[in-house]
């Protein structure tokens, strides 16, 4: 894939006190005085100015159909996600088999700085018994809850789920571990069960329940109403897990939050069974535009690009071009309506400043969308000065040839030389290697901007731009 | 990136009428009874069942970044979309280029059967003459409400706005096309303004109204809210455009239907403006989740994917890794838990049903979370029988090589053939070119999974599973 014929705008200079970019005042954050007239009302419920990561790369990731990851490749994630801040790193279960059980221990000794090891583990006793030895900070219990995992899974009842459910919480809680105790497939599990399920577990002094939406069903106000109606069952922390199959993971993985939820599952690009869960980077995305402060001040987002290159190479994927923040287009501009404002002020076009994640915008203006605005913003960056008049007239060549061609950064760049030698009266073609009709219709092109200019003022040109 | 070791499970066959693939019956279909004790009760306010696309890829596609179409690419996918069934189909602006005009004129001529042509056009008299003379259905007319925009982009007030949007509708209705009329950034626009405008030209008779989450700053309930609030005002219809920036494009559009909207707008892939829009294959795995009978019987979903390569082509990018439905791994199943259930009954761990696609299932069988009960399909596939047991030494062969190297398929189904083989005494290598020790590895896994399922029965083999 070719990058976009693109300049660069503000977006690299690093500053994150940029005014431009303060979070969107919703009244999440009890703090935060909203502009917005319809935004929620001030939540006490809320968690999105308190939440935490359980990075599950080296664990939901490890069962990406693509990921097979040595030893070495799981302690430079292990580092990565430290560095990045995560609160939590979650492993593939010790019990898994031998080579895993000696990557959990090796994990453990690396003396993390900032994030704490967990490993998840079926709910029985003698995986638990594995993973108490294995190091780490604290074990996540899952078991199927819904009918059809019961019936088709692991073939237990409620009950038997219970008395299991207690005996390795206490377990796990008599070698001074944390414990978390989630119900998998949890928006297809009968509520009165998982209502009882959680009840039990928090009773006996369970750190975290966990919903798990393992199908990638659930939809965000499904998702608010099961954290809502749990928050006043259970005093503990609430973690959920989102699959993203219908491409809710990051949205409901926010109502959740909304709803009271403390910690949110996530892997760098999102990879776990089948299409994934809750991206790294998108739940990072979702946040700052909520609570920019907390998310800047805690977790270290320039590092954010180097962890994804890192996982998408160990597991042999390319960033998706769409991805929140790191696609190669996230901060490219486009239409000339779009790189006008964005030329005028960032925050017309961008809820996020590329700044924030070591990253730069882009204004793309090789193309029929191509607004005048653009290319004397690209002009100014070559150094060259025109009228108003010129650049318009420089610009509607620019677009004619984008009408026949796809035009590279540097055929635009020759374009606007030539066009800049000859107003100086050094004639010179305005592209080389155009065949004659090409060549005759940029010289239309540019005689008929300056006379529907010269008749009309401003309309005329607008009139070529392409709406937004 | 290779191909995942793989075998095909149920999902080819291009049945639609799997009885385990029935959508997940929430109430929002109040002729759906739920039988799931949390789902919303009844909504008479959504249209999750009776929702339209607006397909945006011929416009709000062409403002991204790579996005050159010349006139036969755009005709290519104006026919792929009608056989798709897109409800309309939106296109650039033919005010934004000669070209644009010509390739408006050349689409609505081509006679397509299911979907209706529209233009996108900026708020102005200028643009609106030349789109009547086009040859569309009706006309999408926006303009920037949020103070942001007003200030920043095209300077104009409320009172304007509204004077020029009357005017305008007033025109396009005159000459018997629809007409759309939409704010822009309508998420940062004051409330009270919008409202406004909105009740004032559903009155001069627009056929709908649109909500714009320009910015992509929107979160769900948000969406909920707003156009909740907005159903109360207008009585025509109601369109909503999300963009993806932030993650939530696909729920906020689900969000926007449970709230009474009544029209998506959608782009292939989501190109567009930046990491781009709601994406036509992300909303499709959102809406057959929620009302399967109407989706299915209303749009070709077996085309999908083909549309999405003949975009991502036309753009030069490469179809996302984990792209709802399409990507590479959406239906792929890997850790034992996942396929031993998957085995026994798809929906365990799928809400989609890959043969509403054309798509099959993949359980993945060649790494250390493999489960025996994907290698006893996977023999069974290579016409092969053993006992369980036997099925269980094999598997821990395999886990065991995995540990230490990246499986291929064929490296899997060589193990498999020689462990066969060498059951019924044809003496054979496990697998080729392994070391001593790899080999000496391979033999004591195998001796090992036996002694312990000879010794504990089921539990020593579970124990070898990943959780899930």
């Amino acid at each position: 894939m070719s990058p976009p014929a693109a300049s660069t705008a503000n977006g690299s200079n690093g500053s994150n006190s940029n005014p431009e970019f303060t979070s969107i005042p919703t009244a999440h954050n009890p703090h935060v005085r909203s502009s917005n007239p319809y935004a929620p009302v001030g939540d006490f419920l809320s968690n999105v100015s308190k939440f935490k990561i359980i990075e599950s790369t080296l664990r939901e990731g490890e069962q990406f159909a693509n990921a097979f990851f040595d030893t070495e490749t799981k302690i430079a994630i292990a580092r990565a996600l430290d560095n990045f801040g995560a609160d939590y790193i979650e492993l593939t279960s010790p019990a898994a088999s031998e080579q895993s059980r000696l990557d959990c221990l090796k994990i453990c000794s690396l003396g993390l700085k900032r994030s704490k090891i967990l490993t998840h583990i079926r709910c029985h006793m003698d995986d638990a018994r594995i993973a108490v030895e294995s190091g780490v900070h604290g074990v996540d219990v899952v078991i199927g809850t819904s009918s059809v995992l019961m019936e088709h899974s692991h073939g237990k009842d409620i009950a038997y789920i219970k008395k299991t459910a207690i005996e390795v919480i206490e377990f796990v809680k008599s070698k001074g571990l944390e414990v978390r105790f989630s119900s998998e497939d949890s928006f297809r599990s009968n509520l009165v069960d998982l209502l009882s399920i959680y009840s039990e577990v928090d009773k006996v002094g369970v750190n975290r329940v966990g919903i798990a939406d393992t199908v990638g069903c659930a939809t965000p106000r499904q998702v608010y109403d099961l954290v809502r109606t749990l928050r006043g069952v259970v005093s503990c922390d609430i973690e959920c897990h989102f699959h993203d199959d219908t491409g809710c993971a990051i949205a409901n993985a926010y109502c959740a939050l909304e709803a009271g939820a403390t910690h949110i599952d996530t892997s760098v690009l999102g990879i776990g069974e089948r299409n994934g869960i809750t991206t790294l980077g998108g739940l990072m995305a979702r946040m700052i535009t909520a609570d920019r402060e907390y998310v800047v001040n805690k977790y270290n987002l320039k590092a954010l690009k180097d962890i994804e290159n890192l996982v998408a190479r160990a597991v042999e994927v390319n960033i998706p071009f769409n991805n929140p923040i790191t696609g190669f287009c996230a901060f490219t501009h486009k239409a000339g309506i779009h790189a006008k404002a964005i030329l005028n002020n960032p925050s017309t076009y961008e809820i996020l400043n590329p700044a924030d994640f070591g990253l730069s915008r882009y204004v793309h203006f090789a193309s029929r969308l191509t607004g005048w605005n653009a290319i004397k913003s690209r002009c100014e960056q070559l150094g060259m000065q025109m009228t108003d008049t010129q650049y318009k007239e420089c610009t509607a060549k620019i677009k004619a040839l984008a009408d026949i061609r796809k035009l590279a950064v540097d055929d635009t760049d020759s374009i606007i030389h030539a066009f800049h030698a000859n107003l100086h009266g050094e004639a010179q073609p305005l592209m080389e290697g155009l065949s004659a009709e090409e060549q005759e219709m940029l010289d239309l092109e540019g005689k008929k901007a300056v006379n529907e200019g010269a008749a009309n003022g401003e309309v005329a040109t607008k009139k070529r731009k392409v709406t937004a």
